[in-house]
């Protein structure tokens, strides 16, 4: 038998900062639960769109032709190969949507990177 | 410049039952609004996994195996191939997460069914 998920309880699961873990699985889209505070890193990813749902909070996110503001209930895909930064100056619960071979922080490797393996854990 | 969209106001668009209109896209996939009441038809979607997520009321899903209930804030994905019909006791928001390929009601055809020009419009 087939199991709802309920959003925010998925959330329970998120213990650390800018660490998505996944909460579902649509075709080849994975939907991931993550907590955002502060700021990011500039990336891009090159194949992916990846879509930005606020669950709680508010969010920026700088691309480099301006800053985008997202409040609590909005949503806004970023299309691939656009070079963003998300900054959340309070806490923000983020739902994110995207292709299992996105890569965290794109090409940018840095200490926040998280694999895969990591969201799925 | 990219533009938020607020999911409850994107329902502002959905005038009838039955009848979900396109507010967002990912990759391939494309998030639809869609306003439920009462019981809509058996079907399924041969290649297409399809996600319900309630924004308001709650969704009774029947499978062959017996029946889903979803709250508020719940999500489930049903999976390709899956017989389903849901049935709103009351209103009920639902966005949909699908393939811009998924045929509203399968390879059934009803009154009901929607076109994805319908959707689009």
């Amino acid at each position: 038998m087939l199991s709802p998920v309920a959003l925010t309880e998925a959330f329970e699961r998120v213990t650390d900062y800018w660490s998505p873990k996944v909460i579902g699985r649509v075709n080849d889209q994975l939907l991931k639960a993550a907590k955002l505070k502060g700021e990011f890193v500039w990336h891009a990813h090159e194949g992916e769109d990846e879509l930005f749902y606020i669950v709680k909070g508010a969010l920026r996110i700088d691309f480099e032709d301006g800053p985008v503001h997202l409040a609590e209930g909005e949503f806004l895909t970023v299309p691939r190969g656009v070079r963003h930064n998300p900054v959340a100056e309070e806490e923000c619960w983020v739902m994110l949507i995207e292709p299992a071979s996105t890569k965290h922080t794109g090409e940018e490797i840095t200490a926040r990177t998280r694999s895969l393996e990591d969201q799925l854990s």
